[in-house]
């Protein structure tokens, strides 16, 4: 039987495809709620149609059997999953596929494929599943390298130690969420960590790009949930001791956490894990103010409460999921244990978002609630609909942050509008921007922005970099990170480099070169490149 | 009125000294408890019994305003409060006092003495309070340097803004525990971050040593407490951007976080705040097996109820802070909250508790525990009793650390027994070792060791610095770290080598060439200084 195959430009497996009459409903549902116009379906690449430069090198013969020149392997490594890589894939250019691709079945193949990447001048770009929505996987690393090499990690996909005692586990890095879990069930334990990217994604890079997981408070950042993780860079292999906690200098485990490849290869991590949870409460409630929601969320914020899930949706994000007429602003609150009933905190929680205005939406049911639900179904829904949507020419992308609660307001207005006035400029119609809070901190909100808009057919990326530049400079300007949980990649680095402090770049770009003196590590990714 | 100075020599201020006979009472009391030998009272130091060389070097004229040569500041600036530390301090060795004292008022002055020091190479320390107990200021630094300027924060002791809305706050790094919860108060907001030595320590120097607060479990490293921090470091000032949470890269705050003082100097931090709990429960409990109550600990740490407090103490070590006759085990649960009544989450901590065979020490009143509040008073008399046992004789030493559930049954008993057999080799006496747990983690506790033994009149340091090596060995050898909270400094400097990765140490190096590029900030401490 064939090996079901990831789609070489888009989201999922080939399988998981959406068919041009159920792309033109979700684009033509979309641009009825946004205002934006549907062209003509444009249909995804296939491999016949793509066109590979030959590869600029091969792998020597004692590694030959690692690695790939297949036309398939090369263009699946081209892109991530962001709205200029699929410009891109649907324009049939993959011009940045990498050279080579390898498949190390083990550190020591690793180890060999740096080696000799690091002899022959090759950079070597560190891939997880390619979920990435910010050019963090995409071999685009100028011309100072002879040629590059994408390393897929899938091949370290094994859970090699359990420790139910201690909650926690050894686990490979090139693991895909769902493997993961499955490998953890019969110990009936779970990592549960679940990104919107969870099926598609693996423990190494979530530990690289510090992901985010579903729970909206406390222990959700894969941060939290690393006990120690194992790196092979090009001076060595590096691996932090396994602790519950160390006040031993600087985290060595914070500086490989969001190091985005470009450190070192993540291939091993203890992981933090927690039994299943068999209590439940989850109730919608609707605010007619979005700010006055956002104080609901406040007050349940640093109530100690801890909710599983604490999310704002805005009205318009809610009816372009299907719920509710726009007018309204949703907040879902709820909570799960393994341990206890959750009665007490649910309730607590509910007053402090009647205090602030709340009206529940729907009924709970048997711990669970429709309306949540339902907002939880388009969510796991959303990266296969907005194929639907791109492919009929509707430009589609997102991009998240995070402020302190005094500077919200201001923020999410400036923001917003920045991005609706960059929208209206760069391509003559009005755009459609939404937001939500992904995450919950005591002192600030994760806000996660939305647009959809009308580009120029043949305009679309020189458009989009245009609104990503407005939204990313007003989003900078005004105080926030220029990425929550998203990463930094190559699409981000302008900001990057605003935000971050420059002496920290100079000890990072330092930490760079003890760790990789040849910079071959995903170039031009957190540490700008040197100009050759 | 005369400023209430601190001792030079050890904890607190120069009127809270144990007299003779109250020293008398409480070394006899120990030494009961303990098996240890009471020798004649030895007299702390006074000023005029303490010789300093002359400065190597004088602060030139602009400066000279911000820096002192006293012998009182000289001394007061040599040691912390580690045993070693008072077994100079009472043989009248000050021999490592620094040349200098400085007391900047502002970053502007730390730019300046920072700018001379690189020039005249002068090795700089930086100075909170001097609560180190791992010779983390000690000015010891080789003979690479000219001199050596020990310099003093208490000057930047402000709360600069507060924003309660966030609950958050821009505070200054040199301000002392109390002042810091005194400038708080009007807000209705506090830091709650009670170290030990919170009335003896600052801002700053949790920050730099990533200091535990008094919190069990959640949020109660400063670590997680840090919004974003303020840096001044021989290349330059840097200061990351204020954010409730970020994915831009390896976190720039975690790499000054625990830095000791070798990167740079913190001058301000944004911290956050929390409202003053309303809601109060506590308990104490005994258990008849220590790791019988280890197994109810990890049952309440791993049901995601995080308590304010959740310890273990053994008997011997109840025995010793006057609580019970030291066969049974105490366990304190409590939890607190402004928000809501914590009944709930109490009732299903005691559940855990009397599930594992725990059984419930005296009675609880007004939300407070009578055991428990025993066990805090001597918490906090601790250090001061210390003295009055070290002043006659009795060797008296501490150490931290933190290690995975599955391996804590043997860790605790090899580094307990590790430890007697060390103190039994070296003196010739048995010694006294106990142990509690000061922290909880899902995935484990962190275990603070306490012993008492009886030295050689006259070889206390050799006999020290010999039991040290035995238990730290012993620990690094079980998995443990070599610290959880009391930080690396000169002490640690050989176990630390051992436990973090080598190429993180390369990375740290590298990082700190970057911003201390003469090495003069607290050398010796974190990075090895170079072999000159």
């Amino acid at each position: 039987m064939a090996e079901r195959r990831l789609k070489f430009w888009g989201w999922g497996y080939e399988d998981q495809q959406l068919g041009e009459a159920e792309a033109a409903k979700v684009a033509r549902f979309v641009a009825g709620r946004t205002g934006t116009t549907v062209h003509a379906y444009r249909a995804p690449p296939t491999l016949d149609e793509i066109r590979l430069t030959p590869p600029r090198i091969g792998a020597p013969a004692k590694l030959g059997a690692l690695v790939s020149t297949s036309a398939y392997d090369r263009a699946a490594h081209c892109y991530g999953k962001s709205y200029p890589d699929y410009i891109r894939a649907f324009a049939r250019d993959f011009s940045n596929a990498p050279d080579l691709v390898a498949f190390p079945e083990n550190e020591t193949d690793i180890i060999a494929l740096l080696d000799w990447a690091g002899g022959a001048n090759v950079a070597v770009i560190p891939f997880g599943a390619g979920s990435s929505v910010v050019g963090g996987i995409e071999p685009k690393v100028g011309h100072g390298f002879r040629a590059t090499l994408s390393l897929d990690l899938r091949k370290l996909g094994r859970v090699r130690e359990i420790d139910v005692t201690s909650r926690a586990a050894r686990i490979e890095a090139g693991v895909y969420g769902p493997s993961l879990e499955a490998q953890l069930k019969s110990s009936g334990l779970t990592l549960r960590h679940f990104p919107q990217s969870f099926e598609f994604s693996t423990l190494g890079g979530w530990i690289a790009t510090r992901s985010g997981g579903h729970f909206a408070t406390l222990y959700t950042h894969i941060d939290e949930l690393v006990e120690s993780v194992r790196t092979v860079t090009p001076s060595g292999v590096m691996e932090s001791r396994r602790l519950p906690g160390s006040g031993a200098g600087p985290s060595p485990d914070r500086l490989i956490i969001g190091s985005e490849g470009a450190l070192g290869i993540i291939v091993e991590a203890w992981v933090k894990l927690q039994a299943k949870p068999r209590h439940r409460a989850s109730q919608a409630f609707w605010f007619d103010d979005f700010y006055r929601a956002a104080e609901a969320l406040r007050a349940v914020s640093q109530a100690g409460l801890y909710p599983s899930n604490a999310r704002l949706v805005d009205g318009e994000e809610c009816a372009l999921a299907g719920i509710g007429e726009g007018k309204r602003h949703m907040v879902v609150l709820a909570f799960e244990s393994a341990d206890h009933a959750v009665e007490a905190w649910m309730a607590r929680g509910i007053e402090c978002l009647r205090d602030h205005g709340g009206a529940p939406a729907g009924s709970p049911k048997g711990g669970r609630d429709e309306t949540a639900d339902a907002w939880r179904e388009a969510f796991i829904r959303g990266p296969f609909n907005r194929e639907g949507v791109i492919s009929h020419g509707i430009m589609h992308d997102t991009f998240e942050t995070a402020i302190t609660w005094e500077r919200l307001h201001d923020f999410h207005a400036v923001v917003k509008s920045a991005t609706e006035r960059a929208i209206h400029v760069v391509t003559g119609r009005a755009g459609h921007v939404t937001c939500r809070f992904t995450h919950l901190y005591p002192d600030g909100p994760a806000p996660y922005f939305t647009y959809h808009a009308s580009p120029t057919p043949g305009r679309e990326l020189e458009q989009w970099q245009a609104i990503k530049m407005a939204a990313s400079e007003a989003l900078i300007a005004a105080g926030g990170t220029i990425t929550h949980h998203h990463a930094v990649g190559r699409d981000h680095m302008p900001w990057y480099l605003k935000q971050r402090p420059a002496l920290f770049g100079a000890a990072l770009e330092a930490a760079k070169r003890a760790l990789d003196p040849k910079g071959i590590l995903n170039p031009g990714v957190l540490v700008p490149a040197p100009t050759a």
